[in-house]
């Protein structure tokens, strides 16, 4: 097999907790993996050649976000993300399908035609038909695209979540169409259903019926607890083909990520490193520390002693007190640095602990450390 | 003479441009030299790791603001700003002054006991006496240490300019007194009189009676014209002692620089590297772009071909244009590190030229350049 096409290998299991590794054209992400999120086309705070420096092996990029701002023919001129940005490893970007939902004003889902919302940039009208989700990944040159798909806000109501099943799977059938026979890039099904198990597996058996490169989670992580969000991960993963990767959409904290794990999840996507770092908290090996707290204005100790990127660890959290009160950028940059740098270090001891087969160990020691 | 302590040493002169070198206890600095501003312990939007990679030899700290937060206590625990920030090279120390007439409710300025204002964060009374200048910069372990002075705004005035001269020159002499016979640091004399040529005369030959380590030209930069400036330099730098450092305080755009080298300044200080950085403009060697600029959202070459710092040339306009677009702090990040950068490129430029002999051909070519 050329080394450039598409594959995903399970190298083993620890229980239900998968190690594996997925290939791309664009190089190798080992799972389970956590990938930042670059929403306008830059990881929030964090230079390229320092994300690389964290470890990271893909990058999440926003569909929604990237079509509206810098647009598709800039896109093009670039061939593509990885070049406008300065990023060389894989990207995943998402159908543009979430953002619609939260944050433009959306007019209307229609099944056969997509879509259709207005900016919330500059409240014009555009209309985003499954094709179109396609056309602006490839433009985007993304390496894993994601079916356009209708997800829900939290609700138990099954004519809803039914019919967000029907508009996407039908969706879902017409990217795999646009797409094409491809096989340097990925295209991966997303399933709805709530938090109903019938329903979730209703969704994935008619993904599976089509046929993707990998599987995700969607509809979750949208205000239900976290125990409810275990519970159907336990009761449906396991309907999945276990040849293939499962994306666990935009989660999230560290204990989330461990549960989710636990129950066989191989990729997950979070601003949370970033946006914390942007208001002064840091993901640690002692914990999440607020650090605008003033007990921190005395604390000569280093932010991180583990955190060997950029000689963070030779920064004291009184000095990133002082940075967060004194309002300076530097505090964001040090921070979300920090936190990436954290959650990819927290990924490997994962999958070391897969590897090893002691990651329920790791689980019990970490669940309830981060929350 | 051993290593640590302070000297200036004159290499040589392209008629009144000077090449010199500044040995200080941490490192030298290669002058004419530019000293990156960190107002508040960092040079915003700038990782002292990167600062390093744009050959940044020594950077200001500014007395008032480090007064105020984090504050003398803390500042000692660390031993000084160099280990609070992480910047192990040389540090030059402002004395409050400047910013106590431009930030403070500045309640009196009094002979006898010093500067009495309020502090622009919470309004608290604090008395800046000199010798408490001198106390500060010491707590910050300043390098080469301001004497604290009355800075008067623009004025033609010569009762204000000869009162300040008055009790610039009386503070100096306690300043001097204060500090004591320490030979690893500097503490630098600041010469008033505006533009007025005798007056000028006078503070810096009462100056010279008391003897500094290096002498600087303060109350300039404070709104008059360049070639004001230049006429004050051209008529007045002669005065000062040949083998001591000269420093033209909070200057200034790349032609203020070159047209002060030219008259005999060998020290430089400015904001507007990192300022400009956060609104969008470059300054690169096509000249100084705003890149907030629609024309450049096209503009597919990259910022600066001869910025060969973190890659920056390999971000081009266009995804810089639409970064900044984007209000991302990367923008920030990238332009600010590229504008120091430059700047440094720049006085290596200066330096080269001197050198060779050919500073006035180098000051003909960028004149006009940057403005």
């Amino acid at each position: 097999m050329p080394k450039n096409e598409f594959s995903f290998e399970l190298i083993t299991q620890n229980e239900n907790a998968r190690l594996g590794k997925i290939i791309t054209s664009k190089g190798t992400v080992n799972t389970p993996a956590f990938m930042p999120v670059g929403t306008q086309g830059t990881i929030k705070g964090v230079f390229t050649d320092d994300l690389l420096k964290t470890k990271s092996e893909i990058i999440l990029g926003n569909t929604y976000h990237l079509l509206l701002r810098p647009g598709i023919e800039i896109l093009k001129k670039f061939n593509g993300l990885h070049n406008f940005m300065n990023w060389q490893k894989p990207i995943l970007t998402d159908s543009g399908g979430y953002q619609i939902m939260s944050l433009s004003k959306l007019n209307k889902i229609d099944k056969k035609i997509g879509a259709i919302f207005k900016s919330h940039l500059d409240g014009k009208k555009i209309i985003l038909s499954p094709e179109k989700s396609i056309q602006v990944q490839k433009a985007i040159n993304s390496d894993i695209l994601m079916v356009l798909d209708e997800c829900p806000k939290l609700t138990r109501d099954k004519k809803i979540l039914s019919n967000a099943i029907d508009v996407s799977t039908h969706w879902a059938k017409r990217c795999k169409v646009e797409l094409g026979n491809v096989k340097t890039k990925a295209l991966f099904g997303i399933a709805q259903g709530g938090l109903n198990k019938d329903l979730r597996i209703e969704s994935i058996n008619k993904l599976i019926e089509i046929g993707f490169d990998g599987y995700a989670m969607g509809g979750l992580a949208v205000g239900e607890n976290q125990e409810d969000m275990f519970k159907i991960l336990n009761e449906t993963l396991k309907y999945f083909p276990k040849n293939k990767p499962r994306y666990l959409m935009g989660v999230g904290t560290p204990s989330d990520i461990l549960g989710a794990v636990k129950e066989g999840i191989d990729m997950f996507d979070c601003v949370l490193p970033t946006r914390s770092g942007r208001t002064g908290l840091a993901f640690t090996w002692e914990g999440k520390l607020n650090l605008k707290n003033s007990k921190f204005k005395n604390d000569y100790s280093p932010l991180d002693e583990r955190c060997d990127i950029k000689e963070i660890n030779k920064y004291s959290k009184s000095y990133l007190h002082h940075l967060i009160k004194s309002d300076e950028m530097l505090a964001s940059m040090l921070i979300s640095l920090n936190n990436i740098y954290f959650y990819q270090q927290f990924m490997r001891e994962i999958r070391d602990n897969i590897k090893k087969g002691t990651y329920t160990n790791f689980y019990k020691k970490y669940i309830n450390f981060y929350d």
